[in-house]
């Protein structure tokens, strides 16, 4: 039996002493020149450049931070925009950050019905056959899941989470300024995000592990409120917290979002930390200490919600 | 200035004479024995192995059918389940379609906020920059988005679309089973959906062609009334009707997802063309006969609507 993807996420959390997410979503404006050259220099300014451009980037902040940390969620989209030399670099960091021990949260927001959902959840969570042979193909320990085509799309990935030990982050209340036009939308007396969260409750009680499941949501740091009334319709279910920093949220607006045992949600922050280097406040360590200020920011960031925390 | 994708939708359906996209959603059980030994020959039973079958396999399928349709639907969970090299195969699929004239709309049901969906839409629908260099990663024709994240996710599709002539369908009503749980919610007197068509109509109406809109909607077969209603709430939008054949939907209940003019939607098909050969309607083709067998479906789809759009 495979240690539970839950498990491996609080297991990193007490080890490390904070619930700190990096977002790996590198934008090319966010990779130093002198990344950015020796890359071009080496597979021209082409897609195999760019890819190679945004893995050296961020293995320099994973080598800096990965001590620090107990997960990291990369966001593919950034890699997917580069094609198969973009999901390429994808596929690096994420075999890089597990042999780091880290736990990866692929940030993918699939959602399909019946097979192709089930075939987005092999891919990424599982395992696909070719004839004798299995195979792995993305295998991150997380994914987050949109459900607005209903179980239909999450069961396929539930089947797979409780086979292979991972498990998914169900999009409930997203952090952007238009999320509440169909989220918000009240029906039989409450918002469609809780009814969302009402099926991760249901759907997160085939997958417990201690006391967390492996069926965890997504609740933007940018709507406290929600999130309260959230952590009480799902208890036993991680809340990744996206929009910590650079969308607005700070360590006091989160403390609803975690249990009184101080556990059950954790904060992702992406440009915050990964572009430290060019905030003026860590302009001391300039473009060659881009990793090194991507660990000063995740110190900062550490204090500030363990501040927050400390008064739970 | 482009052709829009619409007008592009538009002119293949009129020479065609018939509003089907064929699915080219390729399960490795589809693919003929023949075609899976051959390729691991090549290959061995590997990831490559397995994104070389399904290439051949549609390579058949397209040959012999690319005359008579207008349009394919390659469905990329079905490739990204194989990691990079299913994805290549993606990637080789929309290509080859496109340089046959076909219209290819990349199922892709993606859908994010901000600079994530901007990232997204790049690269499957616009260009990216790599140094002074620009690259179309995969460019597809139309994308299929979520709608879940609300406007932040859809607008940035939008102005790619605008840029580079391309489309979006957005997914209102589902075809599957259980897709009413979040998109059936009544809410101000309307059921989710509608107000998702409500807005796949404003924005829409950005992006119009000659009398549609480069912005169309998912509504699936499977839910006949709610697509009348759904058609005249957005009466300038295509419809992609997913659902037809192995999901239980048929010709007649296709008449209302169309206009008077007989335009407005693509219906699709997956396995009942891709898989045919393995019906027992087609069974004399054989398994080496499998691209004659989904030619076969086709004309046979092409007439059941035909029939059900003669009493328009």
């Amino acid at each position: 039996m495979n240690t539970s993807a839950v498990e491996k996420l609080i297991r990193n959390i007490k080890k490390t002493g904070t619930p700190i997410v990096v977002g790996l979503d590198p934008m090319l404006s966010y990779v130093p020149a002198f990344i950015q050259k020796k890359a071009f220099e080496e597979f021209g300014e082409t897609l195999e450049g760019a890819g190679e451009a945004i893995w050296e980037f961020n293995k320099g902040i994973i080598d800096s931070t990965a001590d620090l940390i107990p997960a990291v969620k990369p966001q593919i989209a950034m890699y997917e925009q580069f094609g198969l030399p973009g999901l390429a670099a994808y596929k690096k960091t994420v075999d890089y950050c597990k042999s780091k021990g880290l736990v990866v949260i692929g940030d993918i927001k699939r959602g399909d019905i019946g097979s192709t959902s089930a075939a987005y959840a092999a891919g990424h969570l599982g395992t696909v056959q070719v004839g004798t042979h299995m195979f792995a193909p993305f295998d991150e320990d997380f994914a987050t899941v949109n459900p607005y085509l209903g179980s239909d799309g999450v069961v396929p990935f539930l089947d797979v989470c409780r086979e292979h030990g991972k498990g998914i982050f169900v999009l409930v209340k997203t952090s952007n300024p238009s999320s509440g036009e169909f989220q918000d939308r009240v029906t039989d007396g409450r918002p469609v995000y809780e009814w969302v969260g009402e099926k991760v409750a249901e759907w997160g009680s085939t997958l417990m592990g201690d006391s967390y499941s492996s069926v965890g949501a997504v609740v933007g740091a940018t709507y406290p409120e929600m999130g309260k009334i959230l952590r009480d319709i799902m208890p036993n279910a991680f809340i990744l917290v996206p929009g910590y920093g650079a969308q607005g949220g700070k360590g006091k607006d989160l403390v609803h979002f975690f249990n009184k045992d101080g556990l059950g949600a954790v904060v992702n922050s992406s440009r915050g930390i990964i572009a430290a280097w060019k905030q003026e406040k860590y302009g001391a360590c300039g473009e060659t200490g881009y990793a090194e200020a991507s660990r000063l920011a995740v110190q900062d960031m550490a204090a500030d919600i363990g501040e927050a925390l400390g008064n739970l």
